[in-house]
Protein backbone atom coordinates (compact mmCIF):
# COMPACT_ATOMS: atom_id res chain seq x y z
CA UNK A 1 0.00 0.00 0.00
CA UNK A 2 1.39 3.79 -0.49
CA UNK A 3 2.73 5.40 1.88
CA UNK A 4 1.08 8.41 4.41
CA UNK A 5 3.75 11.31 4.44
CA UNK A 6 3.88 14.61 5.92
CA UNK A 7 6.67 17.09 4.65
CA UNK A 8 8.05 20.32 4.92
CA UNK A 9 6.10 20.64 8.56
CA UNK A 10 8.11 23.39 9.92
CA UNK A 11 8.44 24.22 13.94
CA UNK A 12 10.14 26.84 16.32
CA UNK A 13 12.70 25.90 18.72
CA UNK A 14 10.02 25.92 21.45
CA UNK A 15 7.96 24.16 19.50
CA UNK A 16 5.03 25.85 17.89
CA UNK A 17 3.57 25.05 14.46
CA UNK A 18 2.13 28.49 14.16
CA UNK A 19 2.36 31.85 16.67
CA UNK A 20 -0.85 33.10 18.57
CA UNK A 21 -3.70 34.78 17.50
CA UNK A 22 -3.89 33.40 13.99
CA UNK A 23 -6.64 35.81 12.10
CA UNK A 24 -7.08 36.39 8.36
CA UNK A 25 -4.19 38.99 8.26
CA UNK A 26 -1.96 36.62 10.39
CA UNK A 27 -2.90 33.18 8.66
CA UNK A 28 0.04 31.24 10.98
CA UNK A 29 -0.69 33.29 13.57
CA UNK A 30 1.74 36.29 15.02
CA UNK A 31 5.34 35.52 13.98
CA UNK A 32 4.42 32.69 12.14
CA UNK A 33 5.37 33.10 8.46
CA UNK A 34 9.16 33.38 9.77
CA UNK A 35 8.88 29.57 10.38
CA UNK A 36 8.69 29.29 6.47
CA UNK A 37 11.21 31.24 5.13
CA UNK A 38 13.89 28.63 4.48
CA UNK A 39 11.23 27.29 2.31
CA UNK A 40 10.54 30.10 0.55
CA UNK A 41 14.25 30.33 -0.58
CA UNK A 42 14.12 27.05 -1.74
CA UNK A 43 14.17 26.18 -5.55
CA UNK A 44 11.54 23.91 -5.13
CA UNK A 45 8.84 26.85 -4.14
CA UNK A 46 10.49 29.87 -5.91
CA UNK A 47 11.50 28.52 -9.47
CA UNK A 48 13.19 32.10 -10.30
CA UNK A 49 14.97 33.27 -7.30
CA UNK A 50 15.25 30.41 -4.60
CA UNK A 51 18.15 28.40 -4.37
CA UNK A 52 19.77 24.70 -4.51
CA UNK A 53 21.11 22.85 -1.57
CA UNK A 54 20.32 21.00 1.50
CA UNK A 55 16.97 22.63 1.90
CA UNK A 56 15.79 22.27 -1.46
CA UNK A 57 16.66 18.87 -1.54
CA UNK A 58 14.27 17.95 1.24
CA UNK A 59 12.06 20.61 -0.11
CA UNK A 60 11.31 18.77 -3.15
CA UNK A 61 10.42 15.28 -1.03
CA UNK A 62 7.45 16.79 -0.94
CA UNK A 63 6.65 16.81 -4.67
CA UNK A 64 7.94 13.57 -5.61
CA UNK A 65 5.74 10.54 -5.61
CA UNK A 66 2.87 12.23 -4.03
CA UNK A 67 -0.75 11.58 -6.34
CA UNK A 68 -2.75 13.08 -3.33
CA UNK A 69 -2.74 15.88 -0.48
CA UNK A 70 -4.85 15.59 2.66
CA UNK A 71 -5.67 19.28 4.61
CA UNK A 72 -7.99 20.55 7.47
CA UNK A 73 -10.36 23.15 6.73
CA UNK A 74 -8.52 25.74 8.47
CA UNK A 75 -5.65 25.16 6.27
CA UNK A 76 -7.58 25.44 3.51
CA UNK A 77 -9.16 28.77 4.23
CA UNK A 78 -10.07 31.57 7.20
CA UNK A 79 -14.25 30.60 7.03
CA UNK A 80 -15.10 29.09 9.85
CA UNK A 81 -18.70 27.67 9.97
CA UNK A 82 -20.78 27.54 7.19
CA UNK A 83 -19.41 28.57 3.86
CA UNK A 84 -21.64 31.58 3.01
CA UNK A 85 -21.75 33.17 -0.26
CA UNK A 86 -18.11 33.80 -1.22
CA UNK A 87 -16.19 31.34 -3.58
CA UNK A 88 -13.25 30.78 -1.37
CA UNK A 89 -10.68 28.75 -3.25
CA UNK A 90 -8.00 28.34 -1.09
CA UNK A 91 -5.25 30.69 -0.45
CA UNK A 92 -2.85 29.30 -3.24
CA UNK A 93 -4.53 31.44 -6.16
CA UNK A 94 -5.72 30.10 -9.79
CA UNK A 95 -3.31 27.73 -10.25
CA UNK A 96 -2.37 25.57 -6.67
CA UNK A 97 0.88 24.02 -6.15
CA UNK A 98 -0.47 20.43 -5.32
CA UNK A 99 -1.50 19.82 -9.05
CA UNK A 100 -3.14 16.74 -7.80
CA UNK A 101 -6.41 16.16 -5.55
CA UNK A 102 -6.31 17.83 -2.34
CA UNK A 103 -9.00 16.67 0.32
CA UNK A 104 -10.41 19.52 2.87
CA UNK A 105 -11.90 17.76 5.97
CA UNK A 106 -14.88 19.89 7.15
CA UNK A 107 -18.06 19.51 9.10
CA UNK A 108 -20.06 21.36 6.33
CA UNK A 109 -20.12 19.67 2.53
CA UNK A 110 -19.53 21.88 -0.87
CA UNK A 111 -19.45 20.72 -4.00
CA UNK A 112 -15.88 20.13 -5.48
CA UNK A 113 -13.38 22.89 -6.69
CA UNK A 114 -11.67 23.01 -9.93
CA UNK A 115 -8.69 24.70 -10.42
CA UNK A 116 -5.93 25.42 -13.07
CA UNK A 117 -2.81 23.05 -13.35
CA UNK A 118 -4.23 19.99 -12.25
CA UNK A 119 -5.87 21.20 -8.74
CA UNK A 120 -9.16 19.92 -7.62
CA UNK A 121 -10.26 20.82 -3.70
CA UNK A 122 -12.73 17.57 -2.71
CA UNK A 123 -14.47 18.20 0.35
CA UNK A 124 -15.09 15.38 2.84
CA UNK A 125 -17.75 15.58 5.84
CA UNK A 126 -17.13 12.21 7.07
CA UNK A 127 -13.77 12.02 8.89
CA UNK A 128 -10.08 11.42 8.71
CA UNK A 129 -10.62 7.78 8.00
CA UNK A 130 -13.31 8.34 4.80
CA UNK A 131 -11.00 11.29 3.73
CA UNK A 132 -7.34 9.14 3.57
CA UNK A 133 -9.38 6.57 1.61
CA UNK A 134 -10.46 8.44 -1.12
CA UNK A 135 -7.42 10.57 -1.27
CA UNK A 136 -5.60 6.51 -1.25
CA UNK A 137 -8.14 5.94 -4.22
CA UNK A 138 -7.03 9.01 -5.74
CA UNK A 139 -3.28 8.82 -5.38
CA UNK A 140 -3.19 5.15 -7.03
CA UNK A 141 0.58 3.53 -6.48
CA UNK A 142 1.52 7.10 -5.15
CA UNK A 143 1.36 8.49 -1.78
CA UNK A 144 -0.65 10.63 0.06
CA UNK A 145 0.65 13.50 1.85
CA UNK A 146 -0.95 15.04 5.09
CA UNK A 147 -0.72 18.94 4.60
CA UNK A 148 -1.78 20.17 7.64
CA UNK A 149 -2.27 22.00 9.93
CA UNK A 150 -1.60 21.14 13.27
CA UNK A 151 -5.01 19.44 14.19
CA UNK A 152 -5.43 17.45 11.16
CA UNK A 153 -1.57 16.38 11.51
CA UNK A 154 -2.28 15.40 14.92
CA UNK A 155 -5.28 13.53 14.41
CA UNK A 156 -3.78 11.44 11.80
CA UNK A 157 -0.77 10.80 14.02
CA UNK A 158 -3.26 9.57 17.13
CA UNK A 159 -4.72 7.48 14.71
CA UNK A 160 -1.26 6.15 13.88
CA UNK A 161 -2.07 6.57 10.08
CA UNK A 162 0.91 8.42 9.18
CA UNK A 163 3.78 6.20 8.27
CA UNK A 164 6.86 9.04 7.99
CA UNK A 165 7.42 13.00 8.90
CA UNK A 166 9.38 14.86 7.98
CA UNK A 167 9.92 17.91 10.65
CA UNK A 168 11.81 21.00 10.44
CA UNK A 169 13.15 23.17 13.33
CA UNK A 170 13.03 26.81 12.39
CA UNK A 171 15.91 29.01 14.68
CA UNK A 172 12.56 30.94 15.90
CA UNK A 173 10.87 31.19 19.63
CA UNK A 174 7.43 31.87 19.05
CA UNK A 175 6.85 31.62 23.11
CA UNK A 176 3.42 30.48 22.39
CA UNK A 177 1.04 29.58 19.69
CA UNK A 178 0.02 26.08 18.31
CA UNK A 179 2.35 22.84 19.32
CA UNK A 180 2.18 19.73 17.44
CA UNK A 181 4.25 17.43 19.55
CA UNK A 182 4.18 17.07 23.33
CA UNK A 183 0.72 19.28 23.25
CA UNK A 184 -1.05 16.89 25.83
CA UNK A 185 1.33 15.88 28.97
CA UNK A 186 -2.19 13.10 29.69
CA UNK A 187 -1.32 11.75 26.16
CA UNK A 188 1.00 8.35 26.14
CA UNK A 189 3.62 8.97 23.63
CA UNK A 190 2.42 8.82 19.49
CA UNK A 191 5.03 5.91 18.59
CA UNK A 192 7.32 7.33 16.47
CA UNK A 193 11.24 7.64 16.36
CA UNK A 194 13.23 9.50 14.85
CA UNK A 195 15.34 8.20 11.84
CA UNK A 196 17.22 11.47 10.93
CA UNK A 197 18.66 14.67 12.19
CA UNK A 198 20.77 16.87 10.15
CA UNK A 199 21.52 21.02 9.77
CA UNK A 200 21.23 23.35 7.17
CA UNK A 201 22.62 26.78 7.59
CA UNK A 202 19.09 27.61 8.05
CA UNK A 203 16.79 24.88 9.47
CA UNK A 204 17.57 21.60 11.05
CA UNK A 205 15.47 18.45 8.99
CA UNK A 206 14.35 15.94 11.35
CA UNK A 207 12.82 12.74 9.88
CA UNK A 208 10.41 10.26 11.68
CA UNK A 209 9.29 7.41 11.35
CA UNK A 210 6.05 5.28 12.92
CA UNK A 211 7.86 2.72 15.02
CA UNK A 212 6.57 -0.70 14.57
CA UNK B 1 30.71 41.94 34.34
CA UNK B 2 30.98 38.19 34.09
CA UNK B 3 28.55 36.52 31.99
CA UNK B 4 25.94 34.16 32.93
CA UNK B 5 25.70 30.87 31.28
CA UNK B 6 24.27 27.74 30.52
CA UNK B 7 26.07 24.48 28.90
CA UNK B 8 24.59 21.21 27.28
CA UNK B 9 21.61 21.62 28.98
CA UNK B 10 19.46 18.99 26.80
CA UNK B 11 16.11 18.62 25.69
CA UNK B 12 13.96 15.90 23.88
CA UNK B 13 12.84 17.06 20.28
CA UNK B 14 9.20 17.56 21.77
CA UNK B 15 10.95 19.68 24.16
CA UNK B 16 11.05 17.97 28.06
CA UNK B 17 14.12 18.11 29.68
CA UNK B 18 13.32 15.38 31.83
CA UNK B 19 10.88 12.90 31.91
CA UNK B 20 7.52 11.98 33.56
CA UNK B 21 7.85 10.39 36.96
CA UNK B 22 10.83 11.25 38.36
CA UNK B 23 11.93 9.25 41.42
CA UNK B 24 15.19 8.26 43.30
CA UNK B 25 15.88 5.36 40.99
CA UNK B 26 14.75 7.47 37.98
CA UNK B 27 16.24 10.80 38.53
CA UNK B 28 15.67 12.48 35.29
CA UNK B 29 12.40 10.68 34.96
CA UNK B 30 11.55 7.88 32.30
CA UNK B 31 13.49 7.94 29.51
CA UNK B 32 14.80 11.22 30.64
CA UNK B 33 18.72 9.70 30.96
CA UNK B 34 18.63 8.84 26.82
CA UNK B 35 18.89 12.68 26.71
CA UNK B 36 22.59 12.88 28.24
CA UNK B 37 23.86 9.88 26.28
CA UNK B 38 25.94 11.99 24.00
CA UNK B 39 27.71 13.97 26.72
CA UNK B 40 28.55 10.48 28.02
CA UNK B 41 30.35 9.48 24.71
CA UNK B 42 32.78 12.78 24.89
CA UNK B 43 35.86 12.97 25.75
CA UNK B 44 35.22 15.80 28.17
CA UNK B 45 32.51 13.44 30.39
CA UNK B 46 34.55 10.26 29.68
CA UNK B 47 38.63 10.93 29.10
CA UNK B 48 39.07 7.44 28.90
CA UNK B 49 36.67 6.34 26.17
CA UNK B 50 35.35 9.38 25.32
CA UNK B 51 35.36 10.90 21.71
CA UNK B 52 36.61 14.25 20.33
CA UNK B 53 34.78 15.66 17.67
CA UNK B 54 31.93 18.25 17.41
CA UNK B 55 30.18 16.85 20.75
CA UNK B 56 32.97 16.96 22.52
CA UNK B 57 34.27 20.86 21.71
CA UNK B 58 30.36 21.87 22.56
CA UNK B 59 30.49 19.81 25.93
CA UNK B 60 34.05 21.18 26.73
CA UNK B 61 32.79 25.08 27.02
CA UNK B 62 30.88 24.06 30.28
CA UNK B 63 34.67 24.17 31.68
CA UNK B 64 36.17 26.69 30.21
CA UNK B 65 36.03 30.12 32.43
CA UNK B 66 34.20 29.04 34.35
CA UNK B 67 34.15 29.92 38.44
CA UNK B 68 31.11 28.98 39.75
CA UNK B 69 27.71 26.59 39.56
CA UNK B 70 24.45 27.61 40.75
CA UNK B 71 21.81 24.50 40.64
CA UNK B 72 18.31 24.09 42.17
CA UNK B 73 17.67 21.57 45.17
CA UNK B 74 16.59 18.72 42.78
CA UNK B 75 19.38 19.16 40.89
CA UNK B 76 21.62 18.33 43.90
CA UNK B 77 19.47 15.30 44.96
CA UNK B 78 15.93 13.70 45.32
CA UNK B 79 15.77 14.67 49.23
CA UNK B 80 12.24 17.49 49.65
CA UNK B 81 11.79 19.31 52.47
CA UNK B 82 13.85 18.97 55.48
CA UNK B 83 17.06 17.67 55.24
CA UNK B 84 17.09 14.75 57.70
CA UNK B 85 19.78 12.93 59.21
CA UNK B 86 21.18 11.49 56.21
CA UNK B 87 24.32 12.80 54.61
CA UNK B 88 23.93 13.75 51.01
CA UNK B 89 26.12 15.45 49.34
CA UNK B 90 24.97 15.39 45.55
CA UNK B 91 24.96 12.70 42.76
CA UNK B 92 28.56 13.13 41.49
CA UNK B 93 30.86 10.66 44.49
CA UNK B 94 33.63 12.27 46.33
CA UNK B 95 35.28 14.29 43.64
CA UNK B 96 32.43 16.06 41.41
CA UNK B 97 33.21 17.04 38.22
CA UNK B 98 32.66 20.96 39.07
CA UNK B 99 36.24 22.00 40.90
CA UNK B 100 34.33 25.36 42.40
CA UNK B 101 32.43 26.40 44.75
CA UNK B 102 28.49 25.23 43.93
CA UNK B 103 24.95 27.06 45.27
CA UNK B 104 22.31 25.31 45.82
CA UNK B 105 19.14 27.08 46.03
CA UNK B 106 16.96 25.47 48.93
CA UNK B 107 14.57 26.77 51.58
CA UNK B 108 16.13 24.95 54.00
CA UNK B 109 19.53 26.38 55.55
CA UNK B 110 22.57 23.57 55.76
CA UNK B 111 25.92 23.85 56.40
CA UNK B 112 28.56 23.73 53.39
CA UNK B 113 29.88 20.56 52.34
CA UNK B 114 33.75 20.53 51.25
CA UNK B 115 34.50 17.82 48.74
CA UNK B 116 37.82 16.56 46.81
CA UNK B 117 38.56 17.97 44.30
CA UNK B 118 37.90 21.83 44.82
CA UNK B 119 34.20 21.65 44.80
CA UNK B 120 32.15 22.72 47.71
CA UNK B 121 28.17 22.84 47.98
CA UNK B 122 27.12 26.21 49.60
CA UNK B 123 23.67 26.03 50.60
CA UNK B 124 21.57 30.09 49.37
CA UNK B 125 17.96 29.99 51.42
CA UNK B 126 17.98 33.88 50.03
CA UNK B 127 16.88 33.11 46.60
CA UNK B 128 18.21 33.38 42.91
CA UNK B 129 19.25 36.70 43.30
CA UNK B 130 21.12 36.31 46.17
CA UNK B 131 22.66 32.85 44.94
CA UNK B 132 24.08 34.81 42.10
CA UNK B 133 26.08 37.37 43.90
CA UNK B 134 27.37 35.00 46.17
CA UNK B 135 28.16 33.13 42.80
CA UNK B 136 29.80 36.22 41.15
CA UNK B 137 31.63 36.48 43.89
CA UNK B 138 33.20 33.57 44.48
CA UNK B 139 33.82 32.94 40.64
CA UNK B 140 36.13 36.29 40.61
CA UNK B 141 36.46 37.25 36.86
CA UNK B 142 35.28 34.13 35.63
CA UNK B 143 31.63 33.32 34.64
CA UNK B 144 29.21 31.75 36.53
CA UNK B 145 27.03 28.61 35.01
CA UNK B 146 23.49 28.17 36.04
CA UNK B 147 23.41 23.90 36.00
CA UNK B 148 19.85 22.92 36.10
CA UNK B 149 17.18 21.72 36.49
CA UNK B 150 14.59 23.00 34.28
CA UNK B 151 12.53 25.17 36.98
CA UNK B 152 15.87 26.95 38.33
CA UNK B 153 16.89 27.95 34.55
CA UNK B 154 13.53 28.95 34.01
CA UNK B 155 13.48 31.52 37.19
CA UNK B 156 17.32 32.79 35.86
CA UNK B 157 15.50 33.13 32.72
CA UNK B 158 12.48 35.24 33.59
CA UNK B 159 14.34 37.28 35.66
CA UNK B 160 16.71 37.48 32.40
CA UNK B 161 19.75 37.42 34.75
CA UNK B 162 21.44 34.31 31.92
CA UNK B 163 23.36 35.87 28.80
CA UNK B 164 24.02 32.68 26.67
CA UNK B 165 22.36 29.77 26.26
CA UNK B 166 23.78 26.17 24.86
CA UNK B 167 20.62 24.35 24.04
CA UNK B 168 21.17 20.59 22.77
CA UNK B 169 18.33 18.64 21.11
CA UNK B 170 18.54 14.81 21.67
CA UNK B 171 16.38 13.00 18.95
CA UNK B 172 14.46 11.12 21.41
CA UNK B 173 10.30 11.74 21.92
CA UNK B 174 9.40 11.39 25.27
CA UNK B 175 6.12 12.19 25.33
CA UNK B 176 5.79 14.20 28.35
CA UNK B 177 7.65 15.40 31.31
CA UNK B 178 8.99 19.15 32.05
CA UNK B 179 9.84 21.47 29.41
CA UNK B 180 12.25 24.54 29.24
CA UNK B 181 10.80 26.19 26.57
CA UNK B 182 7.25 27.61 25.83
CA UNK B 183 5.93 25.72 29.09
CA UNK B 184 3.41 28.25 29.86
CA UNK B 185 1.69 29.85 26.73
CA UNK B 186 -0.04 32.62 28.91
CA UNK B 187 3.43 33.87 29.42
CA UNK B 188 4.95 36.48 27.17
CA UNK B 189 8.76 35.29 25.30
CA UNK B 190 11.43 35.41 26.82
CA UNK B 191 13.71 37.55 25.03
CA UNK B 192 16.07 35.57 23.46
CA UNK B 193 17.16 35.00 19.57
CA UNK B 194 19.00 31.91 18.18
CA UNK B 195 22.53 32.59 16.98
CA UNK B 196 23.59 29.46 16.26
CA UNK B 197 22.04 25.81 15.30
CA UNK B 198 24.39 22.45 13.78
CA UNK B 199 23.62 19.14 14.02
CA UNK B 200 26.87 16.56 14.77
CA UNK B 201 25.79 12.97 13.61
CA UNK B 202 24.17 12.71 17.03
CA UNK B 203 22.50 15.90 18.44
CA UNK B 204 21.40 19.62 17.24
CA UNK B 205 23.57 22.31 18.68
CA UNK B 206 21.94 25.80 19.64
CA UNK B 207 23.18 28.78 21.05
CA UNK B 208 20.56 31.07 22.38
CA UNK B 209 22.03 34.89 23.51
CA UNK B 210 19.55 37.19 25.51
CA UNK B 211 18.32 39.87 22.98
CA UNK B 212 19.15 43.41 23.78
Amino acid sequence: MSAVRVHNFTVSLDGFAAGPQQSFDDPLGIGGMRLHEWLFATGTFDSTDGASGLDDEYALQREIGVGATIMGRNMFGPIRGGWGAEQWAGWWGDDPPFHHPVFVLTHHAHAPIHMEGGTTFHFVTEGIQAALEQARAAAGDADVCIGGGVQTLLQYLRARLIDRVHLVIAPVLLGSGERLLGSDPAEPPLGYEVTEMVSSPTVTHVRLRRAT
